[in-house]
């Protein structure tokens, strides 16, 4: 593999072969396979888990790890074509990606939406600028369309509670004040209707998520046997449910939607999780708001498994760096 | 040892043996010891002896250590319990120790006073929470109470100069021109006395250190034959010292103390090094403002023991890692 | 090599000795030479190429780096002697530099000129106090006066593309919307006639390299039988030109020079490279302004070498750190 930056790089298939990589190494940890690799992470937003489980899955397998923050103790960084670079951005991608690519054996890069619109979070200009111009393997760490690492760990948290990734799942809007990036809520669907999940997605009308991910989202479940149903009634769909990924995200560009503070029944409490199966789990990618988001029983109760989920991040990015820097 | 936080993890009695590791250990260095070991460090303030010195003990031994600044490339963290988090802190430590302890084999956190009161530091409130919520060993790089590292780093410096600890050792105030925290002169108060020193605490009327803090001195000093006094007299309290050691605090909480800018007497000269024993050194935790906190003439005269003192942070800390890596 | 911080400090020979040492590496790589030893780097200003390139020089051979960013994560530092320290820098080179050299093996510095003058770069007062202050081997990461490092990758690229460095080469100002520092062409003027090439150096008038630069590299020049050049004329400066270097810096002090926003048409473009040797090649330090500072024509067409001259970086500093790690 050259490349994962978006889930379509492995597919089904290769969703699968990583989960599977991923439990058999948790079980049994390789040796020093990262030996003499080095991986250069660019940052340009925060990480907390991102950042400390890819160093760790660099550093505890002989490798090393270089993180750059842009805009923090290294330039701002450029995607565009064709400007006159007069604005705060002093290098444009062109150069530093092949620069470090010199530097590193494999380019990791986080770099959220932008805001601006559904459709330039589809286009996703500065990972696609980073995958234009890098030489090396490229990971990404979150980028405006995707956060396909997130996707896997939650599956392979899914896979460890329940033998099996093909379970009714359900992925439920949560309240937030600020208007967050579809990313995660984006590769959950995806990922668990690449392993064949039956899955759910609630929300209220006008946070839908775009045609062309639910497109996606539904051409994986129809390879996969799966199922994939999207809903405003989230009562609905958190019944029988074997787990319920809650995640906050902004309106659909162009919709009109109840603004998000109108919203807060929609945080999920213990009731929600008494609604779902008996043996349900509860997911978050973290960082998550509490009594905002997600209610403090929830995540203190016996449903939650989102630190075990946080700890999957490290089991499928070990499995993914393998095969982006011994096999590509 | 589980976790190195406060002095008490330690007591008298661990507090000299782990002097005696670090002494033995910089005559001799330790092998690659720390193999397959990482650190995750924490820091809600800045650093510059105390994150090259643990990052350096990691390094120089085999091992591995990943930073993290809260707020700075990683997200506000919260530690009250119960509070609906809609404000700037985006994640809770009742996750993000969790979490992190999953990729690490061990926690150091920095979390300065808030300012807020004596009380409060006591309570040390953010410490307290990555102690409650760590599943793997941790260790304080200074909170709000205490900065233990810095402490027995002192006490190696004074045993390094004389042979023993059982000298008469002085800690006095000095001029700043903000209310700087109080766990430093803590730090120096409590292993001095736990390491059996005849200890002097000479500070301006209105700058006591706490009761909690001053009564678990005398209780140390009571077990290992050393003494602790306190007193507004700066001259008396340096005359015939074989150490002085000098820190800026602010004022106790609700006291009537003079304004700062009204000391500057107190700052340490040569004129008052000339009053201490003929071999007395001088002590100073670093950084220092020179010629508002110490005149230059004690940094850079025969006396000034900084960078050395500076030095034993990485042998005292290297012990105790070794203590909370290999022993916990 | 105790310290390498000005060209200086190498001489005409020693340059040779680094590029050869250098080219040999790129051919086989060393193995672990720099096993057991840290490095610590300390940034005023920021960097991506410096950064990564260091770091992966240390950490590809078996080394290890630590990363201090002035002012952010760490203290901002004093340089000058004698002040009474009460504003916002925290603690003194003096302290801070000894400190950190118990720490590591050696110490990295980058502190870009404070813009004050031509005479204050001159002085180079941060690299100054740093050099005075550190028992341990020193290597400027780029300083008030010169990018030493960033110059003997230049004259690589160039021996890398003709065989040799003796041919002739033109520096030419560049536009940009700051007055940038003058370090970079300093240091290629520098290196280029300690190199023996045939050196000219085209900028408008008012913005001349110092008298200083200018005399030692004339005597560069003289001992290596290479030549220097000065000029106002751009066109005549590039016609034949084997390599044309390009970058942007401020006026002269005290110079009455035309504002940088009329002078657009000194952005190097393709007419100018057509005007150049046949096989001329295109060089710049990065980060490049596109179409402000270099014409995207000319960064994206067959004369640029600004990527492999950015990956001459790690070599030339592999060479240096060597020299200063393993012969000091």
């Amino acid at each position: 593999m050259k490349a994962f930056t978006h889930l379509r790089d492995l597919g089904p298939e290769g969703a699968q072969e990583i989960l599977a990589r991923a439990a058999a190494w948790k079980q049994k940890a390789p040796g020093a396979i990262f030996q003499d690799k080095l991986l250069a992470m660019v940052f340009f937003n925060p990480s907390l888990r991102t950042r400390a489980s890819f160093e760790a899955a660099m550093l505890r397998h002989g490798g090393n790890a270089i993180v750059l923050e842009v805009g923090n103790g290294t330039w701002k960084l450029e995607d565009r074509e064709g400007v006159v670079m007069d604005g705060d951005r002093a290098e444009h991608i062109k150069e530093a990606v092949p620069v470090l690519a010199q530097y590193a054996d494999a380019l990791a890069v986080r770099a959220f939406s932008s805001g601006l619109s559904d459709a330039e979070d589809e286009r996703d200009p500065i990972l696609s600028a980073f995958r234009a111009h890098s030489p090396a393997p490229l990971i990404s760490m979150e980028s405006a369309r995707e956060h396909p690492c997130q996707g896997l760990a939650d599956l392979l948290t899914v896979q460890e509670a329940f033998g099996t990734t093909k379970v009714p799942l359900t992925l439920t809007w949560a309240p937030h004040m600020k208007p967050l990036p579809k990313a995660v809520p984006n590769s959950f669907l995806l990922t668990a209707a690449a392993c064949g999940a039956d899955i759910t997605v609630a929300a209220p009308e006008g946070y839908e998520l775009t045609a062309e991910v639910r497109a996606e989202a539904e051409a994986y479940a129809k390879a996969t046997g799966g199922s994939v149903r999207f809903t405003t009634d989230q009562a609905a769909a958190v019944k029988g449910a074997k787990a319920i990924c809650a995640k906050a995200w902004g309106p659909a560009t162009g919709s009109e939607a109840a603004p998000m503070a109108s919203l807060q029944p929609w945080m999920p409490t213990a009731a929600h999780m008494e609604l779902a199966a008996k043996d349900a789990i509860f997911l978050h990618c973290l960082p998550v708001r509490r009594n905002l988001e997600v209610h403090d029983r929830v995540l203190d109760g016996p449903w939650s498994r989102v630190v075990q989920e946080a700890g999957n991040r490290f089991h499928v990015q070990r499995a993914l760096l393998a095969s982006l820097l011994l096999e590509s």
